[in-house]
């Protein structure tokens, strides 16, 4: 860590800084300059708290020479992580998609989809179980009876599958849970990442709708520091100004989350964009922007695709779609021009 | 619930999506205008997800005529609410200082600050036991420790207390705490907040980073659903694009909120800007726009002083703050000019 | 436009407002419910004040059922508008690659960069020579004289140039300039929009930094609305929380706008990452997301190499790119697997 | 500017860079460490482009040790300065309120308005005459015949007026305007502020609806370069999430604009806000936290108070209000306790 001092500082305040410093178990390189005095801090300094030593009088700047993130950082591990769930891959190459409804509902409804999905190429089901919803009033999700419908589908299809957990006390009911998801409203639930961190299943991370790409590694970091490595970053959405759509996908996280991290990353166009027609464009960009996958909403319910409508695709509209982001990730991935 | 569909509807798509709605339960007025058509919700709407109605692809707009939250509305419960804390008082005229440290660190540092700010006149100490931190590898707070420490605070200047859950498991320390904070970053945990409907102690709930206060009213009736009225809103800056300061402190929050709600709003200065030297002029446009209340971080030990800067205050501005908050206060609420 | 009173409306207040709109020249229904009175405003409706409506005492919600831009909107004009400037063709199917330097230095650079990017396959040339700076003592580009070499460099490339205006004092300059570019920071400067309705030139308007796609599509329609059709929509980032790049490019605008205008939309991904190495992977997300072009900065100095290097390609790394992006356009645009 | 290299960084790479800074005329102080190697720019450092610079290869982070206004900077000019508009005065202790309608309509309107507000105790007269609107098809203000009208508003009540200007073109009306306007939308309309530079009047400067406190500097930068050092800063809110408010007023941007410029700073709570009831709370607030003074929206007609109700106050609002800004006022500013 750099520290500049302002022009302005007296020599006792220096040595009280960096006495303090010292204090925290830190050493300190000092530079005396004609332009300022620079500290060098050397060291475990991942226990100093920036902002704080930013703000002191003394100091006009300081900067962080490693990134606060260890275990997710490229640096130290060059490799593409790859993660494998059952027949699943995704990393290093290997582009999954995971689909299924919004919602579990019946067992009749998330067998079919399953079934439906599998058969149009996707590698995991997903279907949310605990729902987190802004108001009290509205539908919470079936909770674990959720999961065992869930559980169900994956015996029909043979698909893995990944649900939400919204609290530690839900744990319980995710022994057969083959991903756990940990949605955007929780990725600074700092106890519920700690938990994530002794699980022995990976965990799909979502970005939260106004976090800097620096805490969503920060939180997957909370999670590998507890021993669990098999971590996949999923972008769907950010809150802009925009008014036309619910959220603004942020396709460009996925170069630069991937120069940065060696973790899989995926986008969800559905959350995301909140309207069906978005979605394969956006999860075309998303390939051609080097994702490791997609994570998308399809329904297969004709009594309720009215209403389903919204941000869901019928399995044939998924079909279509998984095609050309075949197409797209064989350009991306250096497929000899045919 | 005011639906508008689009001008190109076909019959048969009105009568279906008529019949969804009234299979959910709600009664349904239709109009139909030579511009268009208008469908009336009549019913308990609340279950309905208005997001999903308005993507619907036959639907121009949607537009809810009452307010999503019910006992948070002022227009359902118009007087102020009065909170009670041991002999500390909030909202309806009452205006309450909660002062103390960022975090609990020792027992003579806590009781002296303690003592300190009740002298300067706080109605309530605060401190930080269970720490929310962007990175695993920063100091989490004492826990459990910390809050022992409070309580013997407490006992010393007889000031209540209040300080911070993270999760449900920590619940069981907070017999002896007075207030218990709900923190930016679980504003939207809702499991904590279904939870805290059950407590019998106020909330105090602070806005998320990026939330609206439309959101912030949802998280107070997830709190007051559960049969919890006594709530505290507090805002404590919300993110921008300015980089002078950590937040933006939003001051116009205050009476958006309080002619929206009934309960009382609080304001953190320490936090919303990060540097000490612009709380006292924070606090004093809180208590000139109206605000019920402030928490504000007070520092009283002179060896640790440099590194407590950057947001705290010195128990001697800390009263000198007061002074004129009082005087603020008196011209905000109507006292006649001396 | 719909607008909605309050529950709590008394006759005279909408007998006033009913008299109001009817001066203002539009036609007035009324439809009284057990919920609440609804007026439909009939006839030209643009020049009433949206937003003044909206906040009068009595109005529960107002809102607009046409979208406020007419020769923009797609809805009238359901077909691709394509866009002629010399050799080049943009919208329509038709992908257009502007590539040159950040700013026009010499004959030698502006010409050499021609020459190197039309080998590489774009079609335009871009390089600024009136550069908007934010700060007066940075360099303000070659102005005049900057213009002047552009035109150098079309006659030896026979590329087409574009380059920026940034007020109307200097629109004298543009005789020769093929298209003449709106900035960001003009996206808003009304006066400069409607003069560039009057120019008998294609222009180029990149959207503000955080302004919304309908204020985007308000601004063309003030070019479209003096009788100049040719505009050209180009998103270049947005201002986000991220720190780790300049801006955060929307590749979600693309799809977005083109359900909504018939105008041809492009992406810069040189200003909006801001760094070279993200250049490749925004431009196949672009193209893959159904864009109508790309506007990339090339620099061929490698004495200044070093300087120019933040976010500009050599034409090496453009030709590479340029090949990918042709596969990726044959994908979307339904070209048959090879 | 300090600049800081990257650990992997080749020596023949160190000086190619330093041959570069010498070469744009700065001096180069190179210290190596064992930590990093960081360079000392000295001398006139205002022509780099720091960002840039940053986005080097070799590069870490690059920060300025000076901020990069220097005519609006308080270091270089410690006391306020005071700007005197005929008999009124702002800055250094003076407040001043500003009012007046929205657009100027009619004579009778604007010299009605302008002897209410002058009998209220507002110091200067606001009225549009140039009107940006988002809409082409909006009405933009009466124009020149808008000012003419102003002037005899100034003549009938005495007080100096303040109106906005959009284009250079526009300027030949200004002649009998004391105070000239440069809208948020303009705010980085370069040009325009380099000739408001040339201008012998004061210029009353908006931020822009997402721009930073430095980027509002920088532009008042550009104004005082010219030689123009009468530059009043207004804060009149901020784009964020929030949809209660048209915009958020940003309160806080006072003590920190204060801080950092001896210019005067003013908040406008009628734009800000977009809702008359707010107005006063947020005239308070800004009083409480150190403001130079307020703009805001008082209209006078009856007929038309339905319509220009949302934001503006009846000259009896105006002075209720005034009278408590007057109380807040003399306890900012140390006036003893009666």
């Amino acid at each position: 860590m750099i520290v500049q001092l302002k022009a302005s500082v007296r020599k006792e305040q220096v040595s009280q800084l960096i006495s303090w410093f010292r204090g925290m178990g830190v050493d300190v390189h000092v530079s005396e300059g004609s332009l300022q005095t620079i500290l060098g801090l050397i060291g475990d300094t991942s226990r100093l708290d920036i902002d704080m030593i930013k703000a002191l009088d003394i100091v006009e700047n300081v900067q962080r020479i490693q990134e606060p993130y260890k275990n997710a950082n490229r640096k130290f591990h060059p490799d593409d992580t790859v993660i494998e769930v059952g027949n699943a891959k995704i990393g290093g190459g290997n582009f999954l998609c995971i689909a299924g409804p919004c919602s579990v509902e019946t067992e009749e409804q998330i067998c079919d989809v399953a079934n439906a999905v599998a058969k149009a190429g996707a590698g995991m089901l997903r279907g949310g179980a605990f729902k987190p919803r802004t108001s009290p009033y509205s539908f919470q999700g079936l909770g674990a009876e959720g999961i065992r419908l869930l559980v169900e589908a994956k015996k029909a299809s043979g698909l893995p599958i990944v649900t939400e957990i919204m609290d530690l006390s839900q744990l319980k009911y995710f022994d057969e849970v083959d991903v756990i998801q940990v949605g955007a409203r929780n990725m600074q639930n700092f106890e519920l990442l700690k938990e994530m961190g002794h699980v022995d299943k990976p965990i799909l991370l979502k970005r939260g709708l106004s976090s800097t790409l620096e805490e969503l590694l920060m939180s997957a970091e909370y999670i590998m520091a507890g021993g669990n490595e098999r971590v996949i970053l999923c972008e769907r959405g950010i809150r802009t100004f925009e008014t036309y759509t619910r959220n603004t996908l942020d396709v460009s996280a996925i170069p630069v989350l991937k120069s940065r991290t060696h973790l899989p990353v995926i986008l969800d166009p559905s959350h995301g964009t909140g309207i069906a027609k978005f979605v394969k464009p956006m999860s075309l960009a998303a390939a051609a922007a080097g994702a490791d996958g997609l994570i998308i909403e399809v329904h297969n319910d004709p009594a309720h695709a009215l209403c389903d409508g919204p941000q869901s695709l019928t399995p044939e509209a998924f079909l279509d779609l998984k095609k050309d982001v075949d197409r797209i990730v064989s350009v991306v991935h250096g497929g000899a021009e045919a």
